[in-house]
């Protein structure tokens, strides 16, 4: 493979579709950066736009946004399922084919020192960017959410931001950029309308609570559709797999009689997922990711 | 999308593994041609070499392709499960991207002509290139195998060839080469050594007989597995589908107590069949191509 492409699958506080359409067509005329995906849920209020690029196209496209964000997005304002802390809530830097960890390490760096400076808005370094061990996890960053963030980020010591004053912008909130790895983020709606009995799975399917090492769970109301969700994130779907985490969920679900009523892919998926979904339901286990027409398209020089 | 690619899965009544490689190894050598896959299977003894390239490319290939064949194999002294009248029994080139139908039909007639002056062997010219609509099926063609063309050549209509003299080639046998759709071929083992099981599911389940319209399907014992086959051939995966296929062939077992051991997927398969088997396993009823990260990196020019 002779590509190298970075990834950033950016997470917004909003879900306004005027909003979102402004910041993909922007985004789109950014030379060296493509929109690949983006997809919103009313109950979460949140957008997930996926870009590929180099780094010098991303950090644009990431200024853009910032721009638009700064005059259409109040996070003061601000209601979701989801947690967030920011209009702009989180821009990861993910690389691909023969692009390096290294390289989206310093994109990250670079675009948070960038984006506190230009926008005056705390930046917290996550994941592979972090510059100290307490910002490696999105979820502590995140803990509590804006309202929380209101309140700690003056005393609580970890709270302190990687660039920018201590102090949350009134209506951007605060930002998480950071470098990541290929994640997917995978949810099973259930059809009942108690949100317990989502978040009760999500505790047990989570890794830190004994479940799927690699997965990270929240339990959440999908009011609009009249049922409740498990949304994930497999951190790594190669050792934490899609089915272990459907088929967990479909299975912690009779504990309550419920059933599963679907399930969703927000944004990318590699195709080395799919290739092990499809070797596992139809009992394929040597099924190959070179046996894609795509793949080897995508591969091969003739 | 701006490639414009023929894809060539040629089928060989060989299972030995050093002529095999010695094709493979010809094949890739030649400018404009990529071998992208190739697997043998010693109960059908055959063996499936799927090539990408241009049409320049692809006519050279099947050129050194009938060298090695001429030198190795002998269809007289062949003995397999799966119906086959040559050494290189059949060669289909199969449009993608931008290349279109009109281009396979022509490759497919340049290279029949070739080949039968070269190699004195009879050529038949199928699907979407076929001459007469007697031969637009390839099963039809190629009934009762090498051992029924040797005794109907001379006194059959329908089986003059469409280059070549009627006269049997005594090692290469016969071939046929035509331009069609993509195809999948997927086949399914049943936990039986009961080849009659597999032979009665696939009469059922095939589409002339009231089955899945677009799928072709034939009952093969494995015996070096102990198990039977319902090989199949999707001709169009977008109307019969492979989960269709494979739910129907585990439910007809049950009639006979017998369940699926595996499947498999010979050769190469698209990314658009792959996401509407997890979309169905899954329940994510709207799943695209486009969320699949390398259909992205092929599509896009960033």
């Amino acid at each position: 493979m002779e590509l190298a492409i970075i990834q950033s699958a950016i997470n917004l506080s909003t879900s306004d579709e005027k909003i979102v359409q402004e910041i993909v067509h922007r985004m789109s005329q950014v030379p060296g950066c493509a929109v690949a995906d983006y997809s919103s849920d009313i109950d979460h209020n949140r957008t997930v736009i996926t870009l590929l690029g180099g780094a010098e196209g991303l950090a644009r496209a990431v200024d853009e946004l910032f721009q638009v964000a700064l005059e259409k997005i109040d996070i003061s304002r601000h209601h979701g399922e989801h947690p967030r802390m920011g209009a702009v809530d989180v821009v990861p830097f993910t690389p691909w084919g023969r692009e390096t960890m290294e390289e989206c390490i310093a994109l990250a760096r670079k675009v948070g020192e960038q984006v506190a400076k230009v926008y005056s808005l705390p930046v917290y370094l996550y994941g592979e960017a972090a510059l100290i061990p307490e910002h490696r996890d999105l979820s502590h960053i995140r803990r509590g959410g804006y309202e929380q963030l209101l309140q700690d980020i003056h005393r609580v010591s970890d709270r302190q931001p990687d660039f920018g004053l201590a102090r949350v912008h009134p209506s951007l909130g605060a930002v998480a950029i950071g470098a990541r790895k290929q994640l997917v983020a995978f949810n099973v709606n259930l059809k009942t309308d108690k949100v317990m009995v989502a978040k009760q799975i999500a505790a047990r399917i989570k890794g830190e609570n004994g479940g799927l090492s690699y997965i990270k769970a929240i339990g959440v109301n999908l009011k609009s559709r009249g049922m409740v969700q498990v949304a994930m994130n497999l951190l790594d779907f190669t050792k934490s797999t899609v089915v272990q985490a459907y088929e967990l969920v479909r299975i912690e679900a009779r504990r309550y009689g419920v059933e599963v009523h679907g399930a969703e892919i927000i944004g990318l998926v590699p195709l080395e997922c799919l290739v092990d979904i499809v070797g596992f339901y139809l009992s394929i286990p040597d099924l190959k990711v070179s046996q894609v027409l795509e793949y080897q398209l995508l591969e091969k020089n003739i």
